[in-house]
């Protein structure tokens, strides 16, 4: 089983409210296609524009710390249900039976991080040939009460829970640079344990921003290749995916064997 | 906690297809709201013109029989997902902080029952404050693989599980009646006991369908009234809803007390 990351730089455009890649998702449908079902999928997706400007609105991550926030909590979730079902109709367009899984309503969040999280519907599904498709979404939360799910702590529980032979992050760049994209050469091989190194590099070089996104996905990508190869590929050019699926492409690898 | 089921029948037209009353459930909303966060509630619809010709169509009940039964289980949640957004959003606008629980997500069935269900997420959602919607859905089956699980047979596990106070059916008629609505005479009060003989006595009455909709009810009632007591109430009248959740309203109430 390999799970696919869509990011949301890739499936929409971060700068226009509620934008939607069709075209983009069409052809990762396809590209998935070429390996379907031999080869069992699930897809984790981000928020793009759908999610985030709402979840900063609202300022979910502060938590439940008055009664309107609730309010909000909900706004951000329809509009990941928006993106999600959108997301799901491509892919059934395109021939492949995905079926969206509802993040909130099956994970439990502290720090950030699942804390629970029933996976029965999620590995009956893979079981009965279904493409699962899961999300960044807001979530209950132990202790602040309300909180974001991003995808990309749902995948690290997903590779731990369900040991996929791959994980490969689609994004809006060609994978994981020594410094800022267009500037430094892009890293095509990567151990986990230099994956620290490369950080601490990283944000040594101005202008870039390692408290957010890359650093995240960096420290997952560690945790993630215990037991998972894990591939950071460009979803905006055409056969990156399949190429990754297949195991030869440009991007970055990151994986315990040499 | 009272759980409020809105009928198919009540929040759109069964004979037009993608039809809601967005004036009723907003006025449903209303009327919940006037006892709100006093008493706590929780929603669960049914599928009325969205869900249901689908699962007809494409003939979830039957089973994952063949490839092709994915797309179709796949649209009809989507088409829920919509209806239920709508819902969402009307008790949004009316002030109330409701949030939707994807029934499929969560519960696995067989024979058209839960057989698992995880209400972690639904019972933290309730702990802060919010109004967990739910709906009939889709749903993995540990035998068919796929199959449908009716908003009815959600409530019995709810109850079961979560004790409600009270639970409210909201009905287009007004409520259970000894024979066909509009000739034979409202049910006031029921006995857990008589439940068996009312179905017997109307299936021999013409032209009254038990096979489906009603006698299910009447069965699930008869369980829920265990430990809830159970009203059966007009949905399409105003303050009906109000009535039964204050406790005295036309309508039929299925209790073990006298």
């Amino acid at each position: 089983m390999i799970i696919v990351k869509l990011g949301g730089s890739v499936i929409s455009d971060k700068k226009v409210e509620f934008s939607f890649r069709e075209d983009v998702v069409r052809r990762i449908a396809r590209e998935i296609a070429e390996f379907f079902p031999e080869k069992r999928f699930m897809i984790v997706h981000g928020g793009g524009s759908f999610g985030h400007p709402l979840a900063k609105k609202f300022r979910i991550r502060e938590g439940l710390t008055d009664d309107s926030k609730r309010f909000g909590f909900s706004a951000t979730h329809l509009a990941m249900l928006d993106l999600s079902g959108r997301i799901v109709r491509a892919f059934l367009d395109e021939g492949l039976p995905a079926f969206p899984v509802s993040t909130s309503s099956v994970f439990v969040t502290e720090n950030g991080e699942v804390v629970h999280g029933d996976l029965t519907v999620v590995e009956m599904l893979l079981g009965l040939g279904f493409i699962p498709v899961l999300f960044g979404d807001v979530s209950v939360d132990v202790k602040k009460g309300i909180d974001i799910l991003s995808g990309d702590q749902i995948i690290a529980y997903l590779a731990r829970k369900l040991r996929p032979e791959k994980v490969i992050f689609l994004m809006d760049v060609g994978g994981i640079y020594a410094g800022k994209p267009g500037e430094a050469s892009l890293v095509e091989k990567l151990r986990p344990g230099d994956i620290e190194g490369l950080i601490e590099r990283l944000s040594g070089a101005a202008g870039i921003d390692v408290t957010g996104g890359i650093a995240n996905k960096l420290r997952k990508a560690r945790e993630i290749a215990e037991y998972s190869e894990v591939w950071f590929v460009n979803g905006l050019v055409p056969g990156r995916l399949a190429g990754a699926i297949r195991g030869d492409t440009t991007g970055t690898v990151v994986s315990k064997r040499p």
